[in-house]
């Protein structure tokens, strides 16, 4: 339904009914606020109005059925804030309303390596009097509480008179759980010099979370000679810009907009600051903005891009999720984070979820400066008290932490038993991410620094989850539930329990490294949490008596307790009327199925494999994939990387190409309601983990490159500790160039090679 | 805190902070309509208002944070019916608050005997007036749509000028969960020729669910010379009697009320109906609609009473309960049921569970005519549509029904999917209840004309459920929540399976017999109902290849798959101060520990015992009790029965004493929200059952009785097919008579004996 296009999402003529997935999809943010593709103008048809602030959120009040025990007090959730994209024009006295006019053309742009989203259209009002339409807007990447619209009307086919109203919207709702309740009031409003200023404050909560106040301010420019009026009616705010256009004239509005938060600054200050920041804006004029901004996403590009080629369509996919990770995460402030949708809807309430470091973390780590990744990690370094305060609301104590399953600030959000008080392996995850870390950028000082203490903090909490069985005199995990959200409340995920076990060991190593090299680091840091060296004895038992359960019949990883006495029958014996299953089958029948919502053994093959031998991932994924209905966004990148691991190349591009333009194409008739965002860096792995076979080791970098069959070439680059590798895969042949640094053991098909500054080397590409 | 007495619960002296307790203590009912033990008078006080009609209630949305498919569209709740005891006086002009004025002495009386709720007190008021008021009222048991109050005020110390305000308040409001809604809309509110009347209906609600509308009507006698005056303001309507007394002098008010429904009239003529019926009720006048009532309660009593010598607090305990299960349940209805609060309060929304069946079916089908429980039975079998729709909803196919957990019409109307969704042996229990009344009663002809038909839906259910493990060979019950809700989700759940087996057993039992007996009958239903043959043979399959649990090591009967993984800790093992377990740990710690909430293998026992030798019976029970919390009202009676089985006398006295006095004793500090009126059944069950050893088999009745070591005596009577049996156990001697019909097979103590009416034996009572 979009143009094909390698570096625009373009969609040419206008159709209402997809009006609200354009809304999603043409989306523009950068990484601090971000804005749903809503018209400027006045729009009576569907839409979903959305802009959010990140950090800026709502606390509301947990609704269940049935309580239990260790139910958080309140979910967190991202709530649209005060828009200030308004343009609402009257010509010769009627209101211009995009639903109801004639559209003669129609053209919306995002485009992708400008960060920019375009509009061109004429409209023909009752009158007769048509009107070309142009705008252009951006949230800036360079001046991150900015946005800015150039619009530009044009008097098609006769003089007119028309009427501009700019203005700060301050009524805003939410869509998604609230009930049509409002969770804005308003501080003040004020119309000074050509500055509108609205100061909004989220409502009173009772849960302890600090209201959050937003200060918008706007301004407009126009290129005609124009009679400003100031404009204020209940929650609007803003000007009105009365002109006349002759036939063919055009006349540019400039609207600059500044919006701040007391994330940043104190609430007094805040209306000041708008201000001048709004004001600054003007000053530097829409094309110094503008230019700004394309600087930082030309830089961006320069990091992340992946060019692929003979394959439009492959090629508009990869970017757009890239475009959407950038632009979602910018890695500046470690109070953020990434959201399920980031900021192109409300769903899942903008919150955080295991996603980032399961599934995001990778891609940031390679394509980002290191001080982004590290944010990453700092966020659930900052949030360990809660952690712990979270594992003590289920009976833990002793300094053990439980990341929570969805969290804006620490404490958890989430309300459903068993995902909430179950779903422990993100701890796993969480833990992850900081072996990958170091890994990757050889940044052990963060180990000493920060990332020990959230080690320990998570290794305690395995240490007392485990029990011992009576029975099988092995260390067993009951009561959880997997990545594999189709069964619930199982014993012995083989998942989670490998997690806990490597989550231990991992911990241990690093006690004894930090103590061979800075053990005044770690006696400070033992006595500040009380740890003491028994706790390691335990951890070693552990790690040797942990129950991993296997099935020798199958010669498999047993998913779980039980898993094998469910009916035995695979996805290829489930009819297509009968698909997604979570549509049409009650819970029960869901959870008694055989059926895999995502990757979990797989899951595991994927994190683990170098600790499991090539059969074993070949077998278990193909008793897995099998079973897998892919229902999870987050699912088949994962088992794409693992396909190309064992060389089912065909397989891996079959499920590469399920994340690469899921909404693009809107597989699963939910872009409406916001994004994939954090499936989106699947494609990424799919491509540089899985077609490339990027592996990093203590000290190494390997490459392990096929080439999808439909293409002709593809190429990438990682910054990999401070040198920038590029990767180019055609059919005939691997190039690899380091543009700055070097590397001093990149191995590509196993073949060891030094590469120097600007050294370029060409290798034959493999037939998997 | 209240008096010990036989045949009274009294509160002597009025304390506040206990008045919400009191007024669900003190409730009456009729088995039609019940009212909270609120006060006539105006209070300002903690309070929760009270009046429930049998039957009708509003269909709340369901509200649940995450939505899982199959999940009702509709939560159903009993709701607070516009209120008819209002009698508030005003003296010297100053309102008489309960809340405010000084209380000189103060005595409420539940009179159990016959059923009526009397209140006497002296109050102060602060000009010095004393007034003695003397309450009694009743809903009737022989009128059962009338409620009347005898309100006698007497000047004790001073003349005095006094207005009394005699009205119905139709703007009621109920506590639990609607978030301060109100459920009713006023259609009409007249005042004529002494009579009130006001109609009111249920909202609007979007699930097809009828409205209903009730008729209050109101008028008043008054013994003294009296000015009567309209009243009606908002919606309150009514009558003022404005009257003086001389010092000494009494005047008796006497409010009549009726209140009717579109549960039995049309929605047109329920003005009428409410006029005539209360016009009716004052020409019989209070004395005589108290005669008749008593002599309804005298009826009951004497089917019913347990006579309890040597132990005044397990007397006044025992008949509290009968009291309450008689004044809830009267068995003439067959769309009402047994809700688990009773009219006492709007916990649990006033539907029914499998408590019904499980528990308190045995004390109706023993104490009540035949008609009560047959009517118990009729009530699922006009549901059968709806549990077949409700299993349709769970992707159960050919006529298999899943009755709901929860359901005031058959509709299911809970929302936790792994009750909702996972609870299915409530289906066993519902089949048991059929076996159990045919057995009992010797009325065969139920099977025929209603029991096989249900029956087989819940066979079919139970024979789509299974699956035949591919690595056992044995056909399991996967993804199940037993009795035991302290695990969840669990497979192969003993119980369940043992119970899904014995229903697929009695089930083709039945069929043999009709075929034997009634074959055109058989051939009719299985045409209706498409019964085929071939079924039969798939569950005889089932019942020789159903997997039942055990372990060896412990030899016993296996609660679930990996209950043994669990601590092998026991209920002694835990700390007073973590107690119950329900309040002190998040679900999770629950779920994963080895702790029972109720029966679950023990509440097999109970069902099964014929079909188990008495060494599994004591080893299950020994190790299952000893892992028991009790933390469900419905648990500990049935661990008495089993005691009482297997000779330990003491625990089954201890058991017994935990149901027995639960909401008098407010045990559980919730009798404010209403009683525990399905639970109340276990008392007799424990007695009955347990200390006298009551069993039915087919042909005979037999009893093994004891008697606990702190009682004198204790005498019950059943009504066993049409003979009245009295039982009076002593420390020496077991007297059995007949009062009428005769019983042939009866058997104490294994011999047995033919008892002709009014035939009287005396046995020696046995030590266990």
């Amino acid at each position: 339904m979009f143009v094909e296009d390698e570096w625009n999402v373009i969609e040419d003529g206008f159709d209402a009914s997809r009006h609200v997935i354009a809304e999603s999809v043409f989306s523009i943010g950068n990484g601090h606020m971000g804005q749903r593709a809503n018209f400027e103008e006045a729009y009576s048809g569907e839409t979903m109005q959305g802009n959010y602030i990140g950090g800026v959120f709502f606390p509301d009040k947990t609704r269940v059925g049935w309580w239990k025990n260790g139910y958080p007090d309140y979910f967190a959730k991202v709530i649209n804030a005060p828009a200030w994209i308004g343009l609402h024009t009257s010509v010769n006295g009627n209101l211009l309303d995009l639903a109801s006019v004639k559209i003669h053309s129609f053209r919306r742009t995002l485009n992708m390596k400008e960060g920019t989203l375009s509009k061109t259209c004429v409209v023909e009002l009752p009158d007769g009097t048509l009107l070309r339409i142009e705008s252009m807007r951006f949230v800036s990447m360079a001046a991150v509480e900015i946005g800015t619209i150039s619009y530009a009307i044009t008097a098609e086919n006769k003089d007119c008179s028309l009427s501009v109203l700019s203005f700060i919207e301050a009524h805003v709702l939410n869509q998604d759980s609230n009930y049509d309740e409002c969770f804005w009031e308003s501080i003040s409003q004020k119309n000074e010099q050509g500055i509108s200023v609205s100061v909004d404050q989220t409502k009173q909560n009772p849960f302890g979370v600090p209201q959050f106040t937003v200060a918008t301010a706007i301004c407009n420019e126009i290129s005609v000679s124009a009679t400003k009026k100031q404009y204020h009616k209940q929650l609007q705010l803003g000007e009105t810009l009365d002109f006349k256009l002759k036939k063919g004239e055009t006349a540019v509005i400039t609207k600059y907009a500044a919006q701040v938060s007391t994330m940043n600054y104190s609430a007094q200050e805040l209306p000041k600051i708008a201000v001048e920041r709004v004001k600054e804006a003007e000053k530097t004029g829409f094309k110094k903005l503008y230019a700004d901004h394309k600087k930082v996403w030309a830089a961006k590009w320069k990091l992340s891009d992946i060019v692929i080629k003979g394959d439009v369509k492959a090629q508009q996919g990869i970017r757009f999720n890239i475009f959407h990770l950038n632009q979602t995460y910018t890695g500046d402030d470690s109070r953020l984070n990434i959201g399920p949708k980031g900021f192109t809807g409300e769903k899942y309430g903008g919150v955080t979820y295991w996603d980032t470091e399961a599934f995001c973390f990778p891609f940031y780590l390679s394509t980002s400066p290191e001080s982004v990744s590290r944010n990453l990690l700092l966020y659930r370094y900052k949030q360990l008290p809660q952690a712990i305060k979270n594992a003590g609301k289920l009976g833990f104590t002793g300094g053990a932490a439980l990341y929570p399953m969805v969290t804006m600030t620490g404490d958890e959000c989430h309300n459903e038993w068993e995902i909430t008080f179950e779903e422990i392996h993100r701890n796993g995850a969480i833990a992850h991410a900081i072996y990958d870390y170091v890994t990757y950028t050889g940044d052990r000082a963060y180990l000493v620094d920060y990332g020990l203490e959230v080690l320990i903090g998570i290794s305690r909490f395995w240490a007392q989850r485990v029990i011992l069985s009576p029975i099988k005199r092995k260390y067993m995990i009951l009561g959880v539930t997997g990545p594999n959200e189709y069964e619930n409340n199982v014993s012995n995920n083989w998942y989670t329990n490998y997690f806990a076990s490597w989550c231990l060991r991992y911990t241990m190593e690093t006690i004894s490294w930090i103590k061979r090299v800075a053990n005044e680091k770690y006696v400070e840091l033992a006595a500040k949490i009380s740890f003491e060296e028994r706790e390691i004895l335990r951890w070693s038992d552990i790690v040797n008596n942990m129950y991993l359960p296997t099935d020798e019949k199958y010669g498999i990883i047993l998913q779980n307790d039980g898993y094998l006495d469910k009916e035995p029958i695979t996805v290829a014996d489930l009819p297509a009327d009968q698909r997604p299953i979570n549509q049409h089958w009650s819970w029960d029948r869901i959870l008694r199925s055989p059926f895999i919502k995502q990757a979990d053994v797989v899951q595991g093959l994927y994190f683990f494999e170098n600790e499991l031998n090539e059969e074993t991932i070949q077998r278990n994924f193909e008793f897995y994939e099998a079973r897998c209905v892919h229902e999870s966004s987050l699912s088949p990148c994962i088992h794409s990387v693992v396909a190309s691991k064992i060389g089912d190349e065909a397989k891996a591009y079959e499920l590469y190409l399920r994340t690469a333009r899921l909404d693009l194409d809107d597989y699963n008739k939910e872009a409406k309601e916001g994004l994939h965002i954090t499936s989106m860096s699947g494609s990424w792995l799919a491509i540089v983990k899985g077609f490339a076979g990027m592996r990093v080791a203590q000290n190494d970098i390997s490459f392990n490159p096929y080439i999808p069959s439909g293409w002709k070439s593809y190429s990438f680059s990682i910054t990999y500790r401070n040198a920038t590798l590029t990767v180019k895969v055609s059919k005939s042949k691997v190039e690899l160039c380091v543009s700055n640094g070097y590397i001093p053991n990149l191995q590509v098909y196993g073949q060891t090679y030094l590469l120097k500054k600007d050294e370029h080397i060409t290798i034959q590409t493999k037939k998997k």
